[in-house]
């Protein structure tokens, strides 16, 4: 009797592996700090198409193009970690040289915007700030639609 | 009967005037950029946050620090227009001495922050970050809940 006991606790527990296990709060984290960056960085971008096309104040610019150099610079760190979820596809980890060759170009290619922002002022920075947002390109591959 | 016509006429021109007006595009426009400003700084402040609680990187505080800083130094120029809409109440405008006043206050403190993540790095940043970051305060007088 004892054995059957034993090994029905042990079916049990074996059991137990089977079910999916929820996303640790850490995990919850990691998603969180993603969405908190990448909707910053859209916000930054809706703000900037707006004065791109004239429906908000052209000196307002660099304040957008810095804020999402800024954001870009750390922006691909936080999909390091291997969490699924959010609206990230299961390609940026299976695809991940492409994913962060991407990521890393974005980076610079803001960087190199906010430069010219300070240097040679708003209207330069806007004629290559279309350039360097090119943000569907990746969007298709790697982010989920909201449902 | 020709001016009874007329009459008719200059009746339904007189009852067109009352039909509330829809918001033009451009007052559309200026409540879109409000909200794109307000929600990258929602945003930059709810990762602040994260780091602030170790939930995300210590590492990146720099960065949303000063993209606050940066999207601050422009907020209040973006309600000068009185254009009611969005989450804004109508004590935006009825208040504006003390509205303007908190905005200008909130610029100049994030800038400080800004300035010591520059200057003394991440931690000391870090521990004036919340002192800088009283959204609460305002939004409770001046932001009206998404319904």
């Amino acid at each position: 009797m004892k054995r059957v006991v034993l090994a029905a606790s042990l079916f049990a527990g074996l059991a137990l592996l089977y079910v999916p296990v929820p996303a640790s709060a850490d995990d919850d984290d990691v998603v969180d700090y993603r969405r908190h960056l990448m909707s910053a960085l859209n916000e930054h971008a809706a703000a900037l198409g707006q004065i791109l096309s004239g429906a908000a104040p052209d000196a307002d610019a660099a304040v957008h193009i810095e804020a999402i150099a800024l954001t870009a610079s750390v922006a691909l760190k936080a999909f390091e970690a291997k969490v699924p979820g959010g609206q990230s596809r299961p390609e940026v980890w299976s695809n991940w040289a492409d994913f962060s060759k991407r990521m890393n170009e974005f980076a610079s290619e803001t960087a190199d915007v906010a430069k010219l922002a300070q240097t040679k002022g708003n209207d330069a920075a806007l004629a290559s700030a279309a350039g360097a947002l090119t943000c569907k390109g990746c969007h298709d591959v790697y982010r989920q639609e909201k449902k």
